[in-house]
């Protein structure tokens, strides 16, 4: 277990040094604080007083992954996510969130009241609960723990807050990295340089209020790599299926980024030619929407492996991640 | 049934007159023709050279619903959909769709080949069949029947393409628009003025490439009215779950419109305030894309019923044209 | 002089008789409503409680015509714009305008304070005098008429509010349709059926409130015809220069559609190829912001004639209008 | 005179040391490079293969401004901007521009054609000379000497390619940024960390090709601080105008945050409310286009001086830079 300490985490992709080294093929466990690195405590913190800027959002890593050179891929298996602690806090935050006027979408009206919700998290249920803060209501969700942010450290020599997703990776926001999946990053730093963090109990498609139910994760992981292939937006696998995952804004630049890159992995793993692949993607593809509140929105293209006669993208990486020997 | 003839179609909302007269809770037995009007028949009919702007997308209709006047509600339930015909057609066509400059995303580059596919549609086994042009791949895809373009006589007297959705409906292009959903739009215009068209045996998340699998439908719907309630934005209901469609540009705005609409219809339902609302939105809200190639982009936000302790909008207006009499 | 009664005006761009007829070349007097038309007349009269929805935006229209079919240009010489009283009216209004959530950038935020400013005209110094409603601050700008809506009867049997802007023209919203230019639409209907109203006493670049200092205006213009000619998107012409008006949403969209139309319009008339006049324009163009208030959001581009060896894209129309009998 | 060697310039904003100190009321002079680095010599070194990704837009710096520390503004005034060679050079670039997909906005076409074009500088007529490729046209437009790329040191530690613009600055691309301007930028960094490049001989509004008149650049600045006062998003002034910029994407959303920075400092300096300030901007603010190509557009909002009775939002900080000695 990577034990967890103040140097483990940081608030950037890029710019900080490894704090510990992998191989391809190992495991790590490690733990990740909540988005609010656990200074919301009770219904009565309010993020934008408890909090302070730019130290949101905070990633364990970066991890080095020996061997891992600019131009290779970075393949990250999610093994296993569980909450550390059986509760979870959401909220609004002022001028954040995708039903709210925010510092990009600016306007003269005043920001939403601020309020935090505590979900309690029952591990034997597999639920989270919600509760209500002007009423009685209360409703359990399913616990489906994600990671929020995981990334390698930018090309160009960039860095960039840990709040930011693009190319890279990063605070991508999607409930499809989970685990069971393995994310591809294209590695821009000699050791690729991993940071992830940001785990959620749940999150709604869109993380509508900006705030999914924040928690900080046990997460156990195996890295490998694909040498001398670079991806150039991050990809998801699973059993089931690939993934494209686009980032941008507008929100259709963001789509059209993952379903060009679905097309590109279908032309090539099938030999089908562009046009063919983008035919099937019209009728066979599915788009799940990952964050329409971040500084760059995520939508992640989907196509079944079904219907690809199981071909994938990497040779056989995920399979290989997926089957290898099972935690002790 | 009622018969299909030159004369049942048209290619707006408004500015027609109704071609046949419905009763609230009558059940419609009609057909809807493919949306090139059937002109595309090989492979080698091109689109932009077989169809005649605007006579694109022809909707059957308009149905005057007796006793729907302004400020209502009419309530569209989608009985049954099965495709006229053993097969479909998709096609790019120049400058229409996601992965393409568009008249409105305007570039300088040319367009892309135009070309047709052709879909095998197995009634028995439930499938159409993808064939590939450009190689021997054939893959077999679930039949999922939807209706394109369904809606009213829009606001303020204006008169729109069948090929654009905006508030009253229209080509929304969304796959949950299928059997066992029930439709709720806004009534605009004394008789509501109901068309219906652009049956597709399936469809994938933002119609990429601008052209679903295009096929003639055999329709069965019913209809109702919720007197003295307007519906600002169209909304589904199915027997799980409850949706509101968000039809913009960018794409983002359709998607706010869309969780806008859910918020409230959730905050209706439950007596949570707005806020409440939205926190429950952001967690256990779903998204799926309908379009991001029409002349408005539509999305759908979705609340599982399971999660509302059963709650709907319309007060069983939906279950009761879902339990309503079957078919003879 | 058209006299103006309430059957010279309607609210929309097709789907009306025209109540006068026009030939090319004929001169027009006539009188247009303020955007409110006429109910606000003192700083207490909230737009949102002395209007009426869909009643906005009066049109003065539609003028037939003679001769004008579909696949024409219609040619608009603004001759003369004064305001027909001495004062105009500008306001907020709720949830309409670009530093404010809208019904399509729709957020859960209230709107802002409804508020109505009243402008002084002094026609002999030329300004319009802003007045502060919470301070003594009083501003004297220049006058500078325009009208913000002109176009024809939309394509495809189209019926759009007066307060749309699209390819027919409409509510274009631009400072630069004002005495001098001539404004070029693609005829869609016979008799292209031309509208106009929503005059303003001045407008700064985006109508960033979404209301300018509205007026009712006493117009002149001239007509003229481009036979076999089409106009794709409304370009505008005056003794300076060559632009073209793009209409669409994201702003960008729109940003393209008009300079892509100059480029266009550039090689046409200079001979250089598309890339060349690409160029072009990227150095020597130059863009006006219209509205990013309306339906569709408005850009101009715009490039000198001094730069074309004094090309221009219709031969001679807009100087033979330019030119013609001065008013008696 | 800074001596310009390979040591002087980068290619990012943060992230590297200082190469010299100035003191407030300091005046530089020095030399920036061409956004290519000066690679491009002919109209046959294509800008894709002379170059080197991301060795693209060489900034001259970074300048540590002694004194400055994270919540000041810095004040950056241009007295003289003047072309160090008499050419320039433009071109396409694959995927890059306005009218052409790219990388954010991927469709599945080719990209443009790439080509480069060659301006002659005539410094006594103060004329570029634009040569078309594919005919014989030459057309003399102004000299009109701009600074495409300043910025300080982004905040939270990020590093970002210097051909990026955001709130600290960087690639902002609009012509206003020329020799009498005052440029306002938040300091996030001790020293603030200035640096700036990319010259351009002329630019149109937008930048529409992606690539300007590209010329080497010999600079006289001017820089002072203004302690304790930070400044959200970049803000110009000269003596005729009060200008706040907006980088960001959907277009919309750049021209927001420029018009609400600039309500919120005429508000200011005014000591007129929110309402009443976003009332003269909407009849008396102008808006420029900076670019549509980069990483974040921007757009320039302005409003005369005159229209505000003189008052500048620094307290006569621009003043004072502009009236200090002048160069010897």
């Amino acid at each position: 277990m990577h034990e967890l300490t103040d140097a483990s985490v940081g608030f950037t992709f890029g710019g900080r040094p490894a704090i510990a080294k992998l191989r391809p093929g190992d495991r790590l466990y490690t733990q990740t604080k909540d988005c609010f690195g656990g200074a919301v405590a009770s219904i009565d913190d309010l993020p934008s007083q408890v909090c302070q800027f730019p130290y949101l959002n905070p990633v364990t890593g970066p991890f080095h992954i020996i061997g891992a050179q600019p131009g290779d891929t970075l393949a990250v298996h999610l093994v296993s996510l569980h909450p550390s602690v059986p509760y979870g806090w959401s909220s609004t935050f002022p001028h954040f969130g995708a039903l709210t006027s925010t510092a990009q979408t600016a306007t003269l009206q005043p920001p939403l009241e601020e309020r935090v919700w505590r979900y309690a998290i029952d591990l034997h249920a597999q639920t989270v609960r919600y509760s209500a803060r002007t009423s009685d209501v209360k409703i359990d969700l399913p616990l489906e723990p994600m990671l929020g942010t995981v990334g390698v450290a930018p090309a160009a020599g960039e860095v960039r807050m840990s709040i930011v997703p693009d190319r890279y990776g990063g605070n991508l926001d999607t409930p499809l990295l989970r685990a069971g999946s393995t994310l591809y990053l294209g590695v821009n730093e000699p050791g690729a340089m991993l940071s992830l963090g940001d785990g959620h109990a749940r999150q709604g498609d869109g993380e509508v209020s900006g705030v999914a139910v924040e928690v900080a994760m046990d997460v156990v992981l195996a890295v490998d790599l694909i040498p001398g292939v670079y991806t150039p937006t991050p990809r998801l696998e699973t059993d089931a299926a690939l993934m494209s995952i686009g980032l941008g804004r507008p929100l259709e630049d963001a789509f059209r980024v993952a379903q060009h890159d679905l097309v590109e992995q279908i032309a090539a793993v099938t030999g089908l030619d562009l046009l063919d692949a983008l035919q099937l993607v019209a009728q066979a593809g599915e788009t799940r929407v990952g964050n329409v509140v971040d500084a760059n929105y995520s939508m992640v293209a989907r196509i079944a492996k079904r219907y690809l006669d199981g071909a994938c993208s990497y040779a056989g990486v995920h399979a290989g991640l997926r089957s290898s020997r099972p935690v002790l």
